[in-house]
């Protein structure tokens, strides 16, 4: 449909020239996951400068992490503040009728991983041939950027609206979602959320979950010439992993779900990281294993972490140094639930047809493979949300990781009129 | 045979008591592998105090390690002074005529390991029941002290010997041998040598090689959701190890020799440590493995390294990933040739003869499949050596590792007699 006079002026006011700068500008304050505070402040300010209506507060972490539903964690938050931040925006202050349109963008990134497979600056948010090069640029600064201009643009452009507009700039999404998680707590609430992951502005309404887990597996030491007195915690693996893939082939057998089906493997079970032994010459008594686990749509997370505690148990029952020296499983860091909104809920409409109107080309609906918060807003917070940014997810935690200043600009476009049509 | 009165008057001049007070006073002093300075420094001392001949040196590692020879080395050298410690005696200073036996032990050990897996101070030297506790005291300070030791009473009793007596206390053999090469090189030599590693008493003339290798396994990162687009070096190494198992299966399946062929498994190939990825929910792109291979009795260890190599580059052939993308080999580490003398060599029935006389009992003859510094002398020194010393190998690098103080003090008189019968 034709964009409206309104919906025209606001877009206008969009500072495109504006945005890119602060974009680049918060990528280079780097925020790897637990040592947010800095890009936080960066940003409150800027917030407060727009004129909207700045909550800054320290998270209590220790106080969350008592919350039966916390999320998870995994990186070391005693070194460095847990700052959370939330703005909101209405034209008459004070007034608090009308429905209210979250958008909710993470302000940690990853850590750059090795800096000399980096052709780019990992914090120089060099802006080369309309990209901008950073960690966090696509992952996911330009979203949360995108959102804090577009409401910006609405609050320039003097446009009358109802109800209310709120950017919330979270921590710790990375690592399991204890930003999203302390803002809803602290009521920060919204009929609807927009989640301004890169979907490459496709439209992800459903989302796999991703428990992540922490596996001690027990071998016993013995000098390597004698490795037969030994137990190897790493031949105790081999088998271990091999249930694994079985177990993960079988959670991916008959997936139906119609966007997640799609996906050539929707609920990965992988092992990421592995550790064993202290000697080239000692059987290792130890193995260490940690890894995630895909949480299918509609499926419960505690019934995911059953099934693997009893598929390891299961195993151990087979293997006589197994049963009587049990594996430790724990349940560290992040713990992904599943979350969907239906695929043709009011809410992907609105989005989809934003882009048609701004481009003529109708965004895909997607499933996604992995967590995000907009599990937190749906389950825990009742509040429908969907995934629908700018940039490209394939690039997210890689280096040279970039997004393309084109694709931000017309992300707070669509953003504007999302706003606009939803209050 | 009966002991003759010359062999009476030097064991009665054993000072027993001062024996296993030095052997716990040097137990007192850690001396893990490239922390040997002190423990050499205070060694030297009491050879000095004794009378000997002693020559105290700074090793020059970086020169060694250019040597075609050397044998490896896993510490960091860079922190600690690398120490020799050679101490020599003859009846008549000066005369260089005669033939000279050498006593070989190794004053490095392991590191103490995890603490709360001891009952007794690792660096404590509690003696208790009759036997002394402490990392080290078996492998192998208790045998070097008992041959200082014998070199004393031989000394202190004023019988009449021709030739002399060596004692080499060496650094770095458990993690290559840098201090027996370092004083090969200097030309601390013999013509024969026990070598005084604890073996009970038994007698080892032929010690299996064992060559340490690091190999890095290379995969793709992907993000841990979309995981079938990386390439996992964890299940690379699945079929690495599978491979292994198998090579080490073929190497052990027709060992004919005498000693190690008694052996359950003579040459053990084993992997000690394994690390790979850097986050649970990343696909890791690197798998770094450490371990070793037995090298077999007349095995050449460039024969060992090659067979190790081919193997890993056929699995790579079927596999188009390590075709692709290589495993990276490196020979890190000790690098210990096998080594050996006839069974029936005259300085192994001389040591047979020498515990029957003291004990009625034989000695029983074994194979090692564990390196040791027998290879450097009999190999590069020519100098025909046999492993002959206190304490069980088997709690050797263990928590509680102990030495019983009577067979340390019966390892003296063994070597009192060897000495006398051999010059």
């Amino acid at each position: 449909m034709p964009l409206s006079s309104i919906e025209h002026k606001a877009l206008a006011s969009l500072d495109e020239q504006g945005l890119i700068k602060a974009l680049r500008d918060l990528v280079r304050i780097p925020s790897a996951t637990g040592q947010e505070a800095a890009a936080q402040n960066w940003l409150a300010q800027q917030m407060r400068h727009f004129g909207l209506d700045v909550d800054l507060w320290d998270i209590d972490v220790a106080e969350l992490q008592r919350h039966p539903q916390f999320p998870g964690m995994e990186v070391d938050r005693s070194k460095d503040r847990a700052v959370g931040l939330v703005a909101t925006w209405r034209r008459e202050a004070g007034a608090a009728s009308g429905r209210r349109l979250v958008f909710n963008g993470h302000i940690d990134v990853v850590p750059e991983g090795d800096r000399a497979s980096w052709q780019y600056e990992p914090w120089g948010a060099d802006l080369v041939d309309g990209r901008i090069y950073g960690r966090g640029a696509c992952d996911m600064k330009g979203g949360l950027m995108a959102a804090l201009f577009a409401i910006k643009a609405i609050k320039d452009s003097s446009v009358p609206i109802d109800g209310s507009l709120m950017v919330q700039s979270v921590i710790g999404e990375e690592d399991g979602g204890i930003g999203t998680f302390a803002s809803l707590l602290r009521g920060h609430r919204g009929n609807a959320a927009i989640v301004c992951e890169p979907t490459r502005l496709n439209l992800i309404p459903a989302q796999a979950g991703a428990l992540t887990f922490t596996v001690r597996v027990p071998g016993k030491s013995a000098h390597a010439c004698v490795r037969l007195e030994g137990v190897s915690a790493i031949e105790k693996y081999l088998d271990i992993h091999r249930t694994l893939i079985q177990l993960e082939r079988e959670r991916n057998s008959e997936v139906e779900h119609p966007l997640l089906g799609k996906l050539p493997l929707p609920y990965p079970l992988s092992i990421g990281r592995v550790q064993a032994g202290n000697w080239s010459s000692s059987v290792p008594e130890e193995l260490i294993f940690e890894g995630r686990i895909g949480v299918a749509m509609g499926e419960a997370s505690d019934a995911v972490r059953r099934q693997f505690e009893r598929t390891l148990l299961n195993l151990a029952e087979e293997d006589p140094w197994l049963r009587d020296h049990p594996q430790e499983i724990k349940w560290s860091g992040g713990q992904f639930e599943s979350g969907e909104i239906p695929l043709h809920h009011p809410l992907v409409k609105l989005c989809q047809q934003c882009m048609v109107d701004l481009t003529s080309h109708e965004p895909v609906l997607q499933g996604a493979p992995y967590g995000s918060d907009l599990r937190l807003l749906v389950n825990f917070g009742g509040i429908p949300a969907v995934l629908f940014g700018p940039g490209d997810v394939r690039v997210a935690h890689m280096p040279d990781e970039h997004t393309e200043s084109s694709q931000v600009i017309l992300a707070a476009r669509a953003y504007i009129l999302a706003a606009l049509r939803f209050l």
